[in-house]
C-alpha cells in the first residue's frame, strides 16, 4: 500500500504551529500529572485502609505517566532541530510515540486495579478478577504496540489489521470483566457513592475508547504533521481524562464509602470525612488494646516455632 | 499594522541588563513559589479535613508552577547566546511565553478550587461552581493562547483583539461567580477569617487584572526589548502575587475557620490552633468507637452485594 | 576459543528494532520499579513495627535499582549513535552491563532481608541468618561479576565457567538456608499468609534461576545483537519479577501477620486491617501511660552514670 | 574612577588554587543547606503549632538557598574554561553574584520571619512587625542589588555607596525592630530558652554585618581574583553561620518554649521534649471531644449562610 | 622530591580496567548511601524524641554524601575520555578528589553527633562534648584538605607530613573525648544496646583509620594509576563502613534504648519495638491533658509580655 512508503508516523518534518501545538499538549499533560500526583500522594490518608489500594495504584500510575511525559517532552524538545521554517526531527525523534506504550503496559493495569479496589468484590473473586484484568491490559497494550511500532515500524497495514483485532480481544474482555464488577458493586453502596463510581466506569471506559481510534488513523489515512498532530494531542488528552479525571472521581467514591463504613459501625476513621463541604462522617479512633503477656510469652518461648531465642 | 511585521514578542535581540532582569525575575518567582510549595505541603495538616482541598490546589499548583519556571529560567539561559554586548536568541527562546499559558492552564482552574474551598458554597451547588469556574478559567487561558500566540505567531491585532475579547467574557464570568461565592461566605464564618478571605480575594483578582494589561501590549505598542522586560517581569511579579501572597491568605482562612468549627464543637482537630502567636483552639481528639462484629459479618455473609467470599 | 575474539557483549552494532526493544524493556522496568518504590514508601505504615524491615529492604531495594535503571536508560541513549539503519556504540555503552552488577551487589542481599523479616526465625539466630545470607548474596554478585566483566572483560571462557562455579556455591547456600528459614516459619502463621510466603519464596528463587542461565550465554554462543537483546530483557524481566512480583508478595504476608498479631493480642496497629476487602483486624491503640517522675530524676541525678547536670 | 575600568567583579581570569577554592566553598555551603534542609524538613514535628511557622520559614528558606548554592556551583562550574594554567570566564560566569541577591531577596525576609515566630509578641501586633520587616529586608536587598548588580554593573563606585547607603537604612530599621521584639521577649520565657534566643539573634544580626563589608570591596578596592575569592568564600561562611547557624539556635528556642508551655498546662504536645538528652516535658495528647449533630444540622440547613445543600 | 614531579594524583591516564573498577566503586557506595538514606528517613520514628537527633545527624549526613557521590560518579564519567585502550583525564577530573574533603568537612562533625547523641552524657556536658568534637572533627578535615590538596597541588611532601601531623591532633583528640563518652555511657544501659554501642564505636574509629592511611599513600609511593585506584576504592569502601555500617548499629542502640525507657516508665512511645524479631517494648500513648483557660488567658492578657494583643 502506498500510504506505507512515507517515513514511520513520528518522523514528520514539522511546521512550526503544530509542532508548538504537539510540544504544548505533551507540557500541559504532563503539568496535569504532576498535579494529580502531589494530590493523590497528599490526600492518601483521607481514605481508610479497606479502599486506599485503589489510592496507591493511582499515585504509582500517576508518577509513571509523568516521568514518561516528562520523557516525550525533553524528547520532542531535543528530537527536532529549526531548518528555517520547518522543524526536522532526529534521532531522538524516533521514541516519541514507543515511550507512550511502555508508560500503558505500566499504566493501564493499574487503572484497573484503581477502579476494582472501590468496588465490593472482595477476597478470592477479587484476587482473580485483579489478575485477569491485569493480564488483558497488559496483552492489550503489548499487542498493540507490536502491531503499531514493533512490525515494520508500523508501516504494515495488514499487521497493523491483525494486531489491533488481536488487542480488541483483551479490549472486549477487559470492557466486561471491569463492567460486572462495577454493577455488582452499585447496589452495595449509597447512592453518592455509587453515582460518582458510574460516573468514573464511563470516564475510563469512553476514554479507553480514543486510543485504538488514534491507533487506526494509519490504516486509514497517511500519516502527515497534520495526523501526527492529532495523535499527539488526542493520547494527551485521553491520558489527562483517563487518569486525572478517572482518578478524581474514583478518589471521591473511596471517600464516600469511608465515611460509609464509618457511619455503618465497621470501621475506624481517625479523621471525620467532608465532600464539597458537607459533613458525612466523624472522626472515630480505635479502640485501646492491651498486649498479652502471657500470649506473647508463648510466641517467645516456641523456638521450633522459629521465635525466640531472644526473650525479653 | 507595521508593528506586527517585527518579530515575534519571545524573539527579541536583548541588550545584557534587560537580559539579566527577565533572568532574575524569573529566578525569583521560581524561587517563591517553591518556598510557597513547601510551606503548603509540610503545613497541610494544620487545616482540617473539611477546607483541605483548598490546601491541595495550593499545594499542587506551586508545584506546576515552580516547574513551569525552572523551564523558563532553563530556557531563557539557553534561548539567547551572548554576542558582543548583546544577547541572541535562538530556538529554545521561542517557549518562553508559551510554557506560561500552559502553565495557567492548569494553574488558574485550581485558583479558583483554592478559594471555593474555603468558602461556605456546599454540595452540589459547590460542585456545579466549582465545575463553571475551572472550565470558564481554563477557556479563559487557552482563548487568550490562541489570539497571543497560535494564530499569526501572535502578530495579528486583529486576533488578539478579537480572542481578547472572548477571552475576557469567561473572564468577567469567572469574576462574577467568584465575588458571589465569597459574598454569602463571609457572614458565616467569624470576623477575622472574613477579613483574610476578603483581602485574599482581592489579592487574587487585582492580580488577574494584570494579565489582560500585559496581554494587550502587542496591540499598542511595538515589542521592544524594554517591552518584553516589561511583560516578563510583569508576569512574574503576578504569579507571585496571585499565588504565594493568595494562597498565604487562604489558608490563614482555612486555618482560622477549622479553629472556628472546633470551638463550636462540630468539628475535631487533633492540634491547637494558634495564629499569629495567638491561641485559637484547643485540640480535640475524636471519640474512640467500636467496630461491630455484626454488621461487619453481614457484609461478609452477602455475597450478591459483591463482598464476602473470604470472610475472617 | 574463537567466539572471544568477538568485541565485549555490551558493545554490539545494533540494528534498529533490536536497539528499540532494549530501550524499552529498561524503561518498561524503571517504570515498573517507580511504581513499586512509591508503593511501598507509602504503604509502609500498613505493616507492624514487627515486620517492617521487610518493607524497609523493599524500598530501599527499589529506589537503587529505578536509580540503576535511569542509569541504564540513559547509558543506552547516549551510548549508541545511528549511522544509518544501525546504532553504533561509543563509550558511554560500555557500562550498559556492569552497572547491573552494582545495583545486584546492593540489591540481592536486601532481597535475603526482605524475606527473612516475614519469617519467624528471631533473635541471634535471625541476625546470623541475615549476616550470612548478605554475605553469601554479595559475594554471589562479585565473583560472578569478576567473571563475566573484570577478567578480560569477559572474553575468556575458563574465567566465565570457574568464576560462575565460585558464584554457584554462594548461590547454593542461599538456596537451602533461606528455604531452610521458610520452611521452619511457615507452621508459625496463618494459612493465607503461610500461602503467600510460599509464593513469594518461589517467585524469588525461581527469578534467580534465571541469571545464571544469561551469565552462561557467552559461554555456549557467539554475542550478537540478537543474544544481547536477550540478555538485556531477560535481565529487566527478571529483575521486575524478583523485585517488584516477589516485594508485592512479601508486603501481603507482612500485612497479615501484622492482622494475626493483632488477632491474636500480642501486638497492636493503630489502623484496622483489610486485604482484597476482607477485614482481618480492627485498629488498636496502645495503652496510655504514665511517665514515672521518681524513675526520671534517678536518671537526671546520676552523674556519673552519664546523664543529669540539667535536671528540669 | 580608574579601579572601575577593570571588568565586573564576577569575571575575573582566576588562577588554579583561588577558582578550586571558591569552587569547594559553594560546594560545602550548598552540602551544609541541604542538611540543614532535611534537618528542619524531619524535625518540625518536634515543635508545637504555636511555633511551627518559625520552622516553616527556616525549610523554606534552606530550600531556596540550597538550590541557589546547586545554580551557583553549577555556573561556576561552567563558566570558566581551562587554559593552560588559568580558568577563563564565560558566559555562564555573568550570575555567580547575581544569583546571590536573587536568593537573598527570598530568604531574608524569610529569617525574620523565623525569628519573630519564637518571640512573644502576638496578634495585630505580630503582624504589623512581621509586615514591615519582611518589606525591609527585601528592600535591603534590592537596592543593594541595584547598586552593585544592575547600575553600569556595579562597577559605578558613586552609585555603590548610594545606593549601599539606601539599603543601610533598611538595614538599620531591621535591627531595631527585631533587637525590640527579642528584647520585649526575653523575660517571658524560661531561662535556657532565652539564652538560646540571645544567642541566636547575636548569630544572626553579625553574620548580617559580613554583607555591607563584602560588598564594599569594590568601593575601596581593585577587584582582583584573590578579592573575588573572598568575596564568594565570605559570602559562603556568612550564608551558613546566618542560616544554618541561626536555625538551629531558633530550633532550640522553638523546642524549649513548647516544653515550657506543655509544663504551663497552655498547650498538649503529643510527644515529649528532651534537649541534649535532658527530659523538658512529657508528651500530652488533646481531650477526646464529641462532634456536636445539632450545630452540624444547623450549619447544613442554613442555605443562606452558603452552606447545607447536601445535607447527610 | 622525584616523585612529586608526576602530575597531581587525581590527573592519572587510566587503563580501562581501572578506570572501571573506580567508576564502579563510585556507583556502589552511592547506592549504599541512598538505600542508607531512605532507611534513615523512614524510620526515624521508631526511635523516640530522646535519641531522635542521632538519627536526624545519620540522614543529614547520609544525604550530603550521597549527593557527593553523584558528583564524583558524573566528575569521573565526565572527567576522562577513551583514547584507544586508555582513559585520559581532562578538566573535570579535577574534582575527584577535593569534593571527598568538602563532603567529610560536613559528614564527620555530623557523625559524631550521630555518635553522641545515642550516648548517656546530658545537658552542658553534651552540649560542650558535642561542640569540641564537632570542631576537631572539621578542623581535621580541613588541615588534611589543605595539605593533600590546596597547597602545591598534593605535591609537596613536606606540607604533607606536616599538616598531617596537625590533622592527626584533632583525630587524637577526637578518639580520646569519643571513647570517653562511650565508656561513660556503656554501664547506664542495658546488655544489648551496650553491645551494640561498643561495636558502633569500634566500626566508626577503626574505619576512620583508613583516611590517613590513604592520605599517606603520595608521601610513601608514587601516585599510579594503580595507587589511584586504590585511593579511591579505598575511600569509597571506608565511607560505607563508616556512614551505612556504623548507621545501621547506632539506630539500632537508639532502637533498644527506647524499648529500655519506655519499660522503666521515663517514656513514652506510641509503637511497639521489636528488634530481630523480638518483642523489646510495648506501644504507650501519653496521658491526656487538659489546656488551662486560666493560664492561657494570663498570657494573652500580659501585653507587656510581648504577647496577646488579640485574646480569642
Amino acid at each position: 500500500m502506498d500510504r506505507f512508503d512515507t517515513p514511520t508516523p513520528e518522523l514528520q518534518t514539522m511546521p512550526l504551529g503544530l509542532y508548538d501545538v504537539v510540544q504544548l499538549a505533551l507540557l500541559g499533560a504532563g503539568f496535569a500529572l504532576l498535579a494529580y500526583f502531589l494530590y493523590s500522594l497528599t490526600s492518601r490518608n483521607e481514605v481508610s485502609a479497606r479502599y486506599r489500594p485503589s489510592v496507591f495504584a493511582g499515585l504509582c500510575l500517576a508518577a509513571v505517566a509523568m516521568v514518561a511525559y516528562a520523557l516525550l517532552y525533553s524528547d520532542w524538545d531535543a528530537g527536532f532541530t529549526l531548518h528555517g521554517d520547518v522543524y526536522v526531527p532526529n534521532e531522538e525523534a524516533r521514541n516519541t510515540l514507543g515511550t507512550r506504550y511502555i508508560d500503558w503496559s505500566v499504566t493501564v493495569p493499574l487503572l484497573t486495579v484503581e477502579l476494582l479496589a472501590v468496588c465490593s468484590v472482595a477476597g478470592a473473586k477479587a484476587r482473580n478478577l485483579r489478575f485477569t484484568t491485569m493480564g488483558a491490559a497488559f496483552l492489550m497494550i503489548v499487542t498493540g504496540y507490536l502491531g503499531s511500532q514493533v512490525l515494520s515500524d508500523g508501516r504494515d497495514a495488514t499487521a497493523l489489521v491483525v494486531w489491533g483485532l488481536i488487542s480488541t480481544v483483551f479490549f472486549v474482555y477487559l470492557y466486561v470483566a471491569l463492567i460486572g464488577a462495577v454493577r455488582a458493586s452499585l447496589p452495595t453502596m449509597g447512592e453518592e457513592s455509587a453515582a460518582s463510581l458510574r460516573n468514573a466506569t464511563i470516564v475510563l471506559l469512553s476514554s479507553f475508547g480514543v486510543y485504538p481510534l488514534v491507533y487506526a488513523i494509519p490504516v486509514f489515512a497517511d500519516v502527515t504533521p497534520a495526523w501526527l498532530t492529532a495523535m499527539q494531542v488526542g493520547y494527551s488528552a485521553a491520558d489527562v481524562v483517563a487518569k486525572v479525571g478517572f482518578g478524581i472521581l474514583t478518589h471521591k467514591v473511596a471517600k464516600l464509602r469511608t465515611a460509609e463504613d464509618v457511619v455503618a459501625g465497621i470501621d475506624t476513621h481517625p479523621e471525620p470525612i467532608w465532600s464539597s463541604n458537607v459533613h458525612k462522617s466523624d472522626g472515630v479512633l480505635p479502640e485501646v488494646g492491651r498486649v498479652s503477656p502471657a500470649v506473647l510469652a508463648a510466641v517467645h518461648r516456641a523456638p521450633d516455632r522459629g521465635a525466640g531465642t531472644d526473650p525479653v
